[in-house]
């Protein structure tokens, strides 16, 4: 048998689901003010092997991050966690990893975000905005707008989620080069690697950061990163916000040295009141928020359940990091 | 040698390219007044056996698209016509067929269009103007929204527009259903014959009309059509406004039978100004002119360069139609 610690949310969502491991799991189930129950009497961690972990939207949407982190860690007998989101550079996955501790990141985000990053630049580069002021002065004219059709993009990270953009953005006609630590394995497209990125900058119309926050890629759009840019270009980052020196960007910005900015994620969250990013007029702003697709959590719950059964099993996990690869991030 | 009546504007663009046919085709130039002329100098087209002609953009903005035809049909010695759009239902086109003339149509548009139409659905799903007025109040607030990924479209049509609209959807993990006259020809995407529209309506999230106006498609969108869509459903037209019934439309949108219509074309063009789309909050008004992206007219340009090219050496014209099947749309 298997102790999980688990969300009580979770547990009544997927209690069908749950049902089918009742001789191989036991549940310890988190309640919204961090207490933790099993068969529905209170129990204390201190008196429980925990096995395995999912750091479920749950968890995350009742504040319980930490204390479901720290529970994890205290326990010795710790083999498995299944993360829910993509990015791997909290000190926590760390921590997991020097025990050499399993890992499963998430790509049940992915086809969220990469809708997110798709929709955004055909929101500038349709121009709705217009199109909408025509429309309620009842004005029939035509906007001309520039199309993804033959654009070049460079998507620097080609994981699960940079994948998933390419994929959109080649259907529509653009091109796509991939930015990958190791260029030279094989990929359905070209890559470059990260020391080649700044000489690849002046063809591209669209930049995207889906890549890893680590050392090696904290600050890496600086002010010599956004010269290279067009001016029509446009850079979206729904990485981390760290990748981004936020005061060089708004330099680039004011100056008109590119276009626009889409910006899910930043140096710090919330983004604080007084950042100019909030009204500043080339930059759409979200609240870390591109995984928000309706159908995230769903497609979350079913690979937690099918890496559930692989890790009982014996059997090859999806999405299992190889955590002697974790880079730190400072 | 044949003789071509093209656009003098699209002469000085094109002015390379056609200096590779000086040997076999004598330019005959539409000048913006109407008049045309030939090595610089006046004629009158009473005296000249036009072979071929192109009806371009340039035709279409100067607004000599009447005069165009006119002259084109006026001669007994017409082989051959490039069309600049995808529909063939002016009278102009039938003229053609039954003096069977050749005619060529044009996927040039096609891509922009394609990239109107999933930027209109994407536009509705992802709540931009939720975003917008969270960003302007500097409010740190996420917005869930729809995804296309694993939602169903039912494409009306799947020629040139259609095909491009499918394979987007598909790369975003959409589910396409195609209408076609003939449900039972070979096709990438699973098909239905236009007698099963209604009683497949109930499972879509997005309708796309996308097909030729005849008289079998004409008033296709009407009362019964609406009841059977479901209440979170988009329609996109971007066919021809007399696909639809637009009073019925109307009443559907009034009592939330359906979510939101992408309008492109109308029963009547310019839409009057007393229309209740301008201002309808479900509704989104465009003036035709999904086609007018920025690569259009260039890949117009290269299509009927190519046209040109192979009617000259008697070889097989891209897109071109088989005017015997040319259906009425009256």
């Amino acid at each position: 048998m298997k102790n999980l610690l688990i969300a009580a949310s979770a547990v009544k969502r997927l209690a069908t689901q749950l049902a089918n491991f009742t001789d191989k799991v036991n549940l310890f189930e988190m309640q919204a003010d961090g207490s933790v129950t099993h068969g529905g009497e209170p129990v204390s961690l201190a008196d429980i092997d925990i096995h395995c972990g999912w750091l479920s939207s749950d968890i995350m949407a009742a504040k319980l991050t930490r204390d479901y982190a720290i529970s994890l860690l205290k326990s010795s007998t710790l083999e498995w966690v299944q993360s829910l989101s993509a990015g791997l550079d909290d000190p926590f996955f760390t921590k997991l990893a020097e025990k050499g501790i399993r890992l499963s990141n998430s790509d049940a985000q992915a086809p969220a975000i990469a809708e997110y990053v798709v929709a955004s630049v055909l929101q500038r580069y349709q121009g709705f905005d217009i199109r909408k002021q025509f429309q309620n002065d009842a004005k029939w004219q035509a906007n001309d707008f520039k199309e993804i059709y033959n654009s070049n993009w460079l998507i620097i990270g080609l994981g699960n989620i940079g994948q998933l953009v390419a994929d959109r953005v080649t259907a529509f006609g653009g091109n796509v080069t991939g930015v990958k630590r190791d260029p030279n394995r094989a990929n359905d497209y070209p890559l470059i690697g990260f020391d080649n990125i700044n000489a690849n900058l002046a063809q591209q119309d669209v930049v995207v950061l889906a890549c890893a926050l680590t050392a090696d890629t904290r600050d890496l759009v600086d002010q010599a990163f956004l010269a290279q840019m067009k001016p029509d270009a446009i850079i979206v980052n729904i990485g981390r916000g760290d990748l981004v020196k936020e005061d060089e960007l708004l330099i680039a910005l004011d100056k008109d040295a590119i276009d626009f900015a889409v910006l899910d994620v930043f140096r710090t969250e919330p983004l604080p009141e007084k950042s100019r990013f909030w009204n500043h007029p080339k930059v759409l702003v979200t609240p870390h928020s591109s995984n928000r697709g309706l159908g995230t959590d769903s497609r979350g719950d079913s690979l937690f359940l099918a890496n559930l059964d692989a890790y009982i099993n014996n059997k090859v996990l999806k999405n299992e990091v190889n955590t002697t690869e974790l880079r730190p991030a400072v």
